[in-house]
């Protein structure tokens, strides 16, 4: 099946509720600062089943290309997304209130063999870095990204101070 | 939606590949003895996620009335169906290679508000208390599996021998 | 034996402190919204194991159909009544103080092969399905709470905004 | 309420199910080289809930002093023995297939203020112990006891070589 | 070695720091509610070893029956107590900042076989409990705390509300 | 800096140790099925780390385009690769003998935010998936690897029986 | 290679990032305490990968003695220390955010034969500890290290008072 | 105190029975290696808590300049020794049979605020590291064993393999 061109971004954040926005805004900054557009769309496994199946099954034709997929307790939106889209679903565990996001961890990334979801950290460092990763990803055929997240990358580095109590 | 009299048996056993059945037979088997008709089938959420869809959405309607539903590690079958489906779903975590089933049980417990799965233990005592389970409902309005229900409590009752040496 | 009708409503929620209630009124007004009648008490089994042997022998004849029990901590109430009782037992893990409710869940969950408790998640989620799980057992002989329920989710569905940035 | 002094031995040793006994008769061992005479019994708490009840609530009268109980996965035993006797009651943690006995252990010890179980180790270590703090218990009325127990812990002290490599 | 008299109360309370008094209060004030004198003391098994040692050898015949321990952490000083004196050791598990008690927990139940300590849960629970159970042991040759006992477990099986909305 | 065409495989897949080879062939063979080059390389984090600067630093500009890291235990490899090179990186976290791989996991997955690994679940299925992934990154700009990886996944669909007892 | 001897400080603390050093100057002020000097600096593994090869790698010709490093969440400072340089390291968790520094301690402790990284306990225990176990190696050739380590030592015993509620 | 000479070796290693050998020997494997003497002992801290006592209060005396310090479950001999001695102390968690070795970690690496052991991997990886970690210690004043540790560091470098598929 041909890719289709649209004028949809490269990029789709989807996440599980509302309340995950807080922490899925993360990838969203990060994607912006990086002048990477991107879509943002709640999208319940559990409450909308419809509008995951819809969404996954057309997100190739419409031209996205790569997902990131956002929740937390028994967190079934990356996996099952991943199950109904060949594009690469990167997956963000957002932090639970009973378990800490341990339960939402599991639920990602813990998929049998033959439907992958890369999995980043639980809470906001997983959402910045899940932007990232798609990224690199896209940088890989467009070398003006690959060129800003190097930029990125290395003003990232020089942001790093030496000594501890300069800050203080 | 009225409910549609079929000849499905009442309670559906799905689980998501071959090798849960090892674990879920002893819920075919639980059901056999109590002699209430069951159908098993694979249906992985991850590899045959139509299958799953289809199956969920007209489960009601082809007449099951439980489905009781295993798999392992990020075990999202017993979850999405019970999003697809107003039918009472038990979930059975099947014991997973690396974390002994601790990943199948929160990708199972943990659903967020508005989509249950009742949860039984992790491996075969979960698997043959998901089929107790389902006869427990299911002798709410049949006093048949009622009485059969309590005979099968009385004898597991009585099976326990009263010292532990008696039987060396 | 014959199911007795009595006046007693079709679920009841019990709790083995009255901390507990914090969470347990999710179930309450769960079942409210669906217009379930239910009875709620505290049965501590440990505090007062027999009003607990008495509440769970005397369920069913009293006309109960579904028992909701939550604890917390080595949390033995659920397991206790469905040792005494044929009827369906759905178990809410109350989050613990010390260990986040990881106590109650695995006290809850891991009942051995011959005596089921369907185990919700852990805290409000967990209250809230458990009463949507008993209506859903409930909605197998009761064509009314089919149909509320139905709407229930129908409604839950609908009130999941597309785009996150819409509620901020 | 006076004590009854009858012929009963001073410790029952109680477990949940027969494949207890394994872990369990390490107690009994450890008991009968201190010279304590035992009484060993299987009284579940899921499948035998009215022997549990009557042998917990009879137990101080039928002279038992110390009682310890012995189950696996959602361990109940002991704690529902230690809310229906004043009796001291030591918990051994039976360790589980799934879960290595960390949801025996927490089953057991967790428990809420009020009703107290002293619990030992998961597993053979810890049926060990319980019968050498029965014995500890016993001995603070019983001089012979006493000093069979300062025997026991010298002999076990002697026995530590003071090099590895003498042993291979 | 006969059990010498002295003026000592049956009970010492002994904690690692003082950090552990809020948690270990708990059992003083059950103690006090019980009517059985103890004495609380701060004794480190890290910083303060050799005050330890001399303790745990000298308690039997300093006259206590019973010994309570607390501690956080890598939580030594129950079972270490315990290997220096034939007495019963009751440990309660101080719930830790980084931990929550699991540390603490482990570091106290899991003692290798010969040399017990009965585990209480962690935190305050476990600091009640563990003055229970000392009185439960002293009760089996006083009866006067043997009633007092009694009467404190009827109070508290009496102080449970029926109705959780009763107290609101 | 432009992306330099060589006549590396698009893929390396790196591994801590020998041993790690079992699981991550399972990369490699995976790659194989879907006629995708690929060069694997024992790259230890923690004995060889100049092997691994020196590969990180150079790995794009020898024209690699994703790396696959596998590793186990306090897994660094994953995560110290992707922090020396702008390329996707996807972690396989390698079962350890300990901690059954929960070690490998957190050590790769959670990582700071600013340096992304794409992690894959523990052991066999991570090392399989994490071929799928890079396949599934590959396939955005190249439509013969998007057409095998299609067909690979109808074939994975299609694979499932229906029904458990039909492989009996 | 020869020791050379340089008049850099025998210890370095060395952190992953700035919010480290709340956690970290524990050790900072320890040294302090026992008159050591030290050389405090951030260095990220991940964001400042060459700092840190640079640092370590010069360590032992630049004069240090014994590397302190504290990280947290996938901490790979210490570690990839250890691997570039033969000084001692000694690695402090810090205490993350979504796991409460568990993820930290199994990602420093858990190093593979061949490359020790001694692990102190998670967040401001470990810190300070870490510095005294600098200062008891230093001890081993300096005299009077030795005695101030002794006399903080005891210092430390005779702070601990004997009475919890003498301080209240 | 004057560090006394005597013609004690270096390092001791101490463990808490005869079975923990078999992960100990590993560390004397390692010290043979490095031709550093040691002295190998059985001192349980709960069976032989004197034994223990007088190593650890003489261990700096009699010449000792390290302790190595393995044991498993509730793993006190690394702490109390530390406690005891202002040597550095190493411990090793040895795997334990029902937690795998998590207990033995968190009793040994948790330890408070001002009596350190720096831990090691739990298990064989851990003792060899010990080992090395002692001969980094000693290497800072001693050239022929930093010597001896530089090459052993190169020759663990050179034995990896390049590629996986070369060693099959």
């Amino acid at each position: 099946m041909p890719l289709t061109l649209t004028d949809r971004p490269p990029v789709a954040i989807i996440m599980g509720s509302q309340s995950d926005w807080e922490t899925m805004k993360n990838a969203a900054d990060t994607l912006e600062a990086l002048e990477i557009p991107y879509e943002a769309r709640i999208i319940s496994a559990h409450r909308t089943p419809e509008r995951m199946v819809n969404f996954a099954k057309t997100a190739r034709d419409e031209g996205f290309k790569v997902i990131i997929a956002g929740a937390g307790g028994a967190a079934h939106l990356p996996g099952m997304t991943a199950a109904l889209t060949p594009l690469p679903v990167f997956g963000v565990p957002v932090q639970s209130k009973t378990m800490s996001g341990q339960d939402s961890l599991l639920s990602i990334v813990q998929m049998p063999g033959g439907i992958p979801v890369g999995t980043l950290a639980i809470g906001k460092a997983g959402a910045i870095n899940a932007a990232l990763l798609a990224a690199a990803v896209l940088a890989l055929s467009d070398e003006d990204i690959a060129e800003r997240l190097d930029e990125y990358r290395e003003r990232q580095s020089a942001s790093i101070a030496e000594y501890p109590m300069d800050n203080l």
